[in-house]
């Protein structure tokens, strides 16, 4: 079976290499030298140029090369009965749980307020850490993982999402449910894959149902918040400050208000950087198992959208 | 049996309020009004005025408001055969770890770099993650907790320290094995108890010792870091930068060079602030016991400091 990957305007010779590594005989084309579209059976993708599935008759697999989908089901001409997996994986988790790790302590820990105290050479021992309840928006590989550690660390946490469940070990919240979620925590987590439903769910509406002051951490996808509404809660005082990793356009462009504002901290989307040697893995399982009729690994539900 | 809280310039009244509560009976006499000091047969302390002890004659039990002892046994006329106890508990545990934690992500992550980024107006993507291995120096209660979460967080972590031991979960060294410990870690986090031996344990020798670059964590005492040394090993590179919690003068003078190095991160001795609910049951436990004859909980071993 063919293999392609497609990822434009990205350097994918470490995902070729680590692919070549793990399955020497498998035929791997690279977007855009795909001269035999015939022979394409599996595609590895991330953002895809629009319609060029199309061009591969014989596809029977498409993997994402991260743990979101969006960029995938974004394409209105896919083909709705191929399946799509995505990655889920250490090698993802660790590091977005990390990253949240440093945005909760560091807003615990009051990290900013002593680097301007420095300046001022100001020494300031009062309030040493900040009474927090971290909300994590989000409860699936990721958010989960982010819960489970945070509960090690023993810093309060509650959960928000799309179904009822039963088996949470932390206080859960869905649907309708958002108010209750939100007057219980002051650390928010935003951790929704990204569907029809949650683009724009961090609205001015979601941030006056907030704690005074609350603290937001975006991690998921920029199209999840609005991001003129943040600016707004935070002049209105519902938000105190954010760690934002995404933004509705990327590289965030120079004339964006988010650089001027000093209560928000820019990362350039780099919570989780998929790591082709720990996800190579799971391609190559799930390729194994699509060429023997085995069940897929970590398929995602259309209907979802994650 | 009466009791003494001594601890000059500090307000102790939550101390008061919280031992009240927990006892009702308790006879509480507070420095400098110690009217009866007849009466005295348990003290809790921070930094006491050398030889006030020697005014007890009837004192049976030494209580350390906080983890460390060493502004204890630094009273020469100290009498040897009282026993002494420390705060071992997560009410210090858990600020303390989750500080270190902070310190050690942030530094993983480059918070600090994305900050002169933003200044900037920079979006740059490249290295989104160093590689790094922590070396806990000191593996105590508070050392072994920083260890067992690292663990956790699949972060590599080493362990050094002053005796050997066999059942350690992590790389353990000790003693003349320091060369071998700096070998193998390029973020060194010191939780040494501060004794004769500690003192100025972190100076230039040490420093030369580590990897190039390597990153310093200090929560300890002020009087563990040669702070002349640090200053020196950062121009030269052994060190790349530091986060320190405590300074061998605190407040730190405001002439002090630290406040103007970019290097260093400075916070004001809040990594783990004794919270008196959380430590006041412990010292209760200990006063029933030495008053029913029983043994002590987290008495200190007065030959190796701690």
């Amino acid at each position: 079976m063919g293999f392609a990957i497609i990822s434009p305007g990205r350097d994918v010779s470490k995902w070729k290499e680590s692919l070549a590594r793990h399955m020497p005989s498998l035929d791997i084309q690279v977007y855009p030298e795909i001269t035999r579209p015939g022979d394409v059976e599996v595609v590895l993708l991330w953002q895809h140029p629009r319609g060029i599935l199309a061009k591969f008759p014989n596809l029977k697999l498409i993997c994402s090369m991260g743990a979101g989908v969006d960029h995938i089901l974004s394409d209105s001409e896919l083909n709705p009965n191929i399946p799509i997996c995505r990655v889920v994986d250490k090698g993802l988790t660790n590091p977005m749980t990390n990253y949240v790790l440093m945005g909760i302590l560091t807003y615990q820990r009051q990290l900013l307020r002593y680097q301007k105290d420095k300046v001022l050479k100001v020494w300031d021992m009062s309030t040493p850490e900040l009474d927090i309840t971290v909300g994590v928006l989000g409860v699936g590989a990721l958010g989960g993982d982010v819960i489970k550690k945070l509960q090690v660390l023993e810093i309060p946490v509650c959960g928000y999402g799309n179904s009822p469940r039963e088996d949470a070990s932390f206080p859960y919240f869905c649907g309708e449910q958002l108010p209750h979620f939100l007057a219980r925590v002051n650390v928010i987590v935003c951790m929704l894959p990204l569907t029809e439903k949650t683009m724009g769910f961090l609205n001015i509406d979601f941030f006056k149902k907030c704690q005074r002051e609350s603290y937001l951490i975006n991690v998921a996808r920029g199209s999840h918040l609005v991001e003129q509404d943040l600016l707004e809660a935070i002049r209105q005082g519902y938000i105190s400050g954010a760690m934002l990793d995404v933004f509705s356009k990327e590289p965030l462009p120079t004339e964006h208000p988010f650089w001027n504002t000093p209560e928000i901290t820019i990362t350039p989307h780099i919570a989780s950087v998929t790591n082709p040697d720990a996800a190579v893995p799971q391609v190559i399982e799930n390729y194994n198992r699509i060429k023997s009729n085995k069940p897929l690994l970590n398929t995602i539900n259309r209907i979802k959208g994650y």
